[in-house]
């Protein structure tokens, strides 16, 4: 079952300059950043909400590592915005499996690692009517709520 | 205070289709329907979860109800996709002038009608790093949680 917005990523070509304005104008703050090498990204994690199934719903800014990477290619097409969305489940591995198995083609044979230790796959946007879409699966309880380990 | 992801609005041309596309692939069930003819769409609010602020949060799909409308028109240069993304707030009145004091382009004068008896604004998103962003004051708790007033 997916069971909240687990996040919206959002591509941008300066992250300290894009978190700042999220900071400035709204109030959100970072709660987490990390270099996602696989993914060939930089990103900053803004926490949102909390959601009903324990998780938490964030913001994922994210700045490419390279001009060649995915979200370098998607970036100089279509300039900064709205990258892709995320539903949060607790089974990443049975959902993949559940949209495949509906027709819908999954990127990754296996689940990659994601933001904050989480487990990630992706479904095709020509599959998903225009929209990149991500199911993930939050590395603890206390990671998806936005709970600081210690 | 920006208190939730209210919802996430998809544009598409065919409302019926892409309402089956989340019901099948994920089980997504639409709660509400209805056109917004000031908006130029004819939409659908599936409710994806609940959020900590009292709310909940949505797929807003929407399908234009004429090409020459902003929504018909970003459908024509952009394709299906990721619209807009919206902010649950208690206050839309006063974040749009906070907003606005900070030098973002808030598209309407006063609120408008959205989803559900909502009031809304939109910013501009050539001030918002590409994303178009959407500021929301649900009609009521009920509404916001997406509980049936009945």
């Amino acid at each position: 079952m997916l069971s909240r917005i687990d996040h919206i990523g959002i591509a941008c070509h300066d992250l300290d300059a894009t978190v700042e304005f999220y900071r400035s104008t709204y109030g959100f703050e970072v709660h987490h950043r990390e270099v996602n090498e696989e993914q060939g990204v930089r990103e900053a994690m803004l926490r949102v909400n909390g959601t009903d199934d324990g998780g938490a719903t964030w913001l994922q800014l994210l700045q490419p590592l390279r001009e060649d990477s995915p979200v370098g290619k998607w970036l100089a097409r279509h300039g900064e915005g709205v990258h892709h969305i995320a539903f949060g489940t607790d089974d990443v591995d049975a959902e993949a499996d559940a949209v495949r198995g509906r027709g819908v083609r999954v990127l990754y044979d296996a689940p990659r690692r994601g933001s904050m230790g989480s487990r990630i796959t992706f479904l095709h946007p020509q599959d998903c009517h225009g929209v990149l879409t991500e199911i993930v699966t939050a590395a603890a309880p206390d990671a998806a709520r936005g709970h600081s380990a210690h």
